[in-house]
C-alpha cells in the first residue's frame, strides 16, 4: 500500500480556490522596502521572555486549559481600557476578540458577510492581504478615490449608487484610516463622519482597520470611527507593529450580533494563551513607553527615507515624481511618471537587493497603479534606507526610464 | 450617528451555519470528567519559560518577521525526526505544517474536502469538535461499528457501498485510531491495513487525528496509518496534551497537493513564533523525558478512576455495567444499561460538582449512545477522582436508575 499513488485533485470542495496558496516565506533582501515589518533592533525580547515567566507564576494552571473562544480574558480587560482611552471606542472585555493576527479577524469578517458576487468598496489603493481574502470569497472588491483626507465622499456615494443601481448587495466599505496602507494619510473626522452617514444610510457595516494608529509620530490622534457608532463598525487592531509580527495576536472590537456568528466560523479555538499571557503582563509593564520609544526609530527611519527621496529621487525625476509625507505608520507611497512600470522594475531591483511593493499589488481591480510603489521603512537602519534609495533611484533610471 | 442601531442580521453570508457559535469559557468544576485536559500540576513552566529566553536570544531577529506559511521551520525540522521516529513516518518538514492546535488543521481540511451533502465515515462515537466541523460544512456524517481494535472493515465496506450507492461522493474517512477519544482502544495493525486498502480502493483520503498517541502507559506502538501511506493518509497531531491546550500549537503532514490548496484557504498568516519558538527550545531539552513523567502521573490517575469504578460501580448497577480499560489517553468510556439517559442525569451531576460528556453528545448522528458517558482521568488530582466517581455514583443511582 505505501507505494500506492494517491490524488487529492477530484475531491476539493467547489467552495475554495481552484490556485495554490503560496507556501513561500517571504523573501530577505539587503534592503527590504517590501514587508511592513517593524524595526527588528528594539523588539522587546528579554521584557516579553521575564513578563512571560512571571505571567505564567502568576497564572500557573492558565495553560492547562482551553482558553476562552474570544481569547484571553485580562488581555481582552486591557484592550477595553486601551481602546476606550486612546480610540474613544467605549466597549467591554466582552465585545473583544483575540485573533492570530488581525488578518484571521479580518478573514473571518469577511467570510461571515461575503457571498460570491457581493460588493466590498476600499480606497482605491489598500492592504494585498484584505484583498487577497475578498477574492477568496470572490467579493466583487470596488475601488473608492481617495485624497490626502482618505475616502472621497462623493466618490464613495457614486460608488455606492452604481452598484445598487445594478441590482448587486454592498456587503461592507473596508478602510484603513490611520496611516493608510499603503497611501499614508489620516482619515479626517469630518470624512470619518461622512463615510458613516452614507454607511449607515445604506445599512453597510464599517471594518475599520487601524493596526497602524498606534505609530503616530507628530500630531493628534482622530477618533476611531467605531467610537462614532460602535454597532455599526468593526475595530480591528494589532500587536504585531508595536510589539512584534511574529506573536500573531490581534483583535476585534464589535457588536455581539456579529461576535456570535464569527465565533461558529472560528478555525482555531482561541487564541494562544501563551502569547496572550506575555503580551498581557509585558502590556501592563509599559506598551505605552516602549510605542513611545519605536516611534521614535521610526520616525528617523521616515526622515532618512524622505531626505534620500529627495536626493536621489527628486533631483532625478522631476516634477512629475512626488511621494507622501505620513505623520505615522511604515509606508511611503511613491507616484513616478505616468508610463512608468514598477512591476517591471521591480525584478530588476530584487536582484540588485532591494525589495518594494509594486503599487499595482494594491490596486483592488489590479489594473491601476502601475506607476507607483510602496516603500516601507521599518526594517532597515537609517543609513541602509538612504544606500538602499541611492540604489533603488539608479536601477529606476536605468531601467525604469528605459522603459517609459 | 452614535445612537443609530444597525443590524448584521441581512448581511450574513449564506455560507455560514445560522446557529451563533457558544461564546462561554468551558465550566469549571470540582470534579472535571467533562474535558480532555492534561495533568495541571505537572505543566513545563518554568522550562517553557526558559526555553522562550534562550529562543529569543538565539533567534533574535524572529519575532520581527511574519512567520513562514507553515510555520517556524525548526520546529518543523524537529516534527519530521520525531514522526519518522515513533509513527515510522518519513516526512520532512515542507510536508509538515503547523496549526492554531489540531483544530484548526482539522478544520482546514475538512472545508477543503467536504461540499454541502459529501459523505464522510467516523467511529462509531468520536470527538465532538470534528463533528462540530464537520457539521458546520454540512457534511453528511456517517458512524461506522467499532469493536475494541477499531472500525470494522465490513462494517466500513457496507457504510461506504451504501452510500455510493446513494450516488453520494464519500470524501473523507475520519479516525482516531490510538487511544480513541472516547473509546480508548487502538486501532490494531491489521485493521489500520484493511480500512486504509478500502480507502484506496475507492479514493477516497483519511485524516489520522493521532492527538493522543504520545500518552502511552503500557504496550508498543502501532505504526501510524500515514506511514502505510502518505499520500493518502493525513496525519494530524498537536503539543495540546503533552505540553499544555492553553498553547494552541498542533501540526499536520500530507501531501504536497493538500497543502498547496489548505494555504490558500489559511485564515491566520502563520502561527505565533513565540510559542513555537518555545515550543522547539524546550522539545530540543527534552520532550521525551517531559512525557515519560506525565504518562506516569495519568497512568495513576487512570488506575484510580478505574478503581473507583471497580468500587462504586461494579458493585451498584450489575453486570449490565461495563466499561474500557485504556492502554493510554484520556477517557474512559462508561456503558450503562440500556434505557438508562447519562445526558438527563449530567444536568444533575453539574449541579453536585460534577462534569462528564453524555455519549449522545459523542454520536456522530447524534442519535445514539444515550445510555454512555465519556470520563476524562487528566485534570484532578487520584484521591479526587475516587471521591468524584464515588459521587458520581450516587448521582447516577438516584437520578439514573430512577430513570429507567
Amino acid at each position: 500500500m505505501t507505494g500506492r499513488t494517491f490524488s487529492f485533485e477530484d475531491l476539493f470542495s467547489s467552495s475554495i480556490p481552484s490556485e495554490s496558496g503560496s507556501r513561500q516565506a517571504h523573501p530577505r533582501s539587503r534592503y527590504d522596502f517590501g514587508v511592513a515589518y517593524p524595526d527588528p533592533d528594539s523588539l522587546p525580547l528579554a521584557e516579553l521572555a521575564e513578563a512571560l515567566r512571571v505571567g505564567l507564576e502568576e497564572k500557573e494552571g492558565e495553560l492547562a486549559l482551553y482558553p476562552h473562544p474570544q481569547g484571553y480574558l485580562p488581555l481582552r480587560e486591557y484592550l477595553s481600557e486601551k481602546l476606550t482611552r486612546d480610540r474613544k471606542l467605549s466597549v467591554s472585555a466582552e465585545d473583544i476578540m483575540l485573533g492570530e493576527g488581525s488578518s484571521q479577524l479580518n478573514h473571518m469578517i469577511i467570510e461571515a458577510l461575503v457571498d460570491p458576487g457581493d460588493v466590498v468598496l476600499t480606497e482605491d489603493f489598500t492592504y494585498p492581504g484584505t484583498l487577497g481574502f475578498l477574492r477568496r470569497f470572490r467579493a466583487d472588491i470596488r475601488g473608492v478615490r481617495c485624497d490626502s483626507e482618505g475616502m472621497l465622499p462623493d466618490a464613495l456615494e457614486a460608488v455606492l449608487r452604481r452598484a445598487l443601481s445594478e441590482g448587486r448587495r454592498v456587503k461592507l466599505i473596508y478602510t484603513i484610516p490611520t496611516f493608510q496602507n499603503p497611501q499614508g494619510w489620516v482619515m479626517s473626522l469630518e470624512r470619518r463622519k461622512s463615510v458613516l452617514e452614507l454607511a449607515l444610510c445604506h445599512g453597510i457595516p464599517i471594518l475599520e482597520d487601524d493596526c497602524y494608529v498606534d505609530l503616530r509620530f507628530e500630531g493628534e490622534p482622530v477618533d476611531s470611527i467605531a467610537s462614532l457608532n460602535p454597532e455599526a463598525v468593526v475595530y480591528v487592531g494589532s500587536f504585531s507593529k508595536v510589539i512584534g509580527p511574529g506573536m500573531r495576536l490581534g483583535y476585534l472590537a464589535g457588536s455581539s450580533q456579529l461576535l456570535d456568528r464569527i465565533t461558529a466560523i472560528r478555525s482555531g479555538s482561541g487564541v494562544s494563551q501563551f502569547g496572550a499571557l506575555a503580551v498581557h503582563r509585558f502590556a501592563l509593564n509599559g506598551l505605552d513607553q516602549h510605542v513611545a520609544h519605536i516611534n521614535q526609530i521610526l520616525c528617523n527611519k521616515r526622515d532618512a527615507m524622505l531626505g534620500a527621496l529627495d536626493k536621489y529621487f527628486g533631483s532625478c525625476f522631476g516634477s512629475e515624481v512626488f511621494w507622501s509625507r505620513p505623520a505615522g505608520g511604515l509606508f511611503i507611497w511613491l507616484s513616478m511618471p505616468a508610463g512608468f512600470d514598477t512591476a517591471r522594475v521591480a525584478e530588476r531591483a530584487a536582484k540588485e537587493g532591494i525589495l518594494f511593493m509594486p503599487g499595482v499589488r494594491l490596486s483592488p481591480e489590479g489594473e491601476s497603479g502601475h506607476n507607483r510603489a510602496r516603500l516601507c521603512f521599518g526594517y532597515n537602519r537609517p543609513q541602509e534606507i538612504i544606500d538602499g534609495i541611492a540604489c533603488l533611484s539608479e536601477v529606476f533610471q536605468k531601467d525604469g526610464v528605459a522603459a517609459l
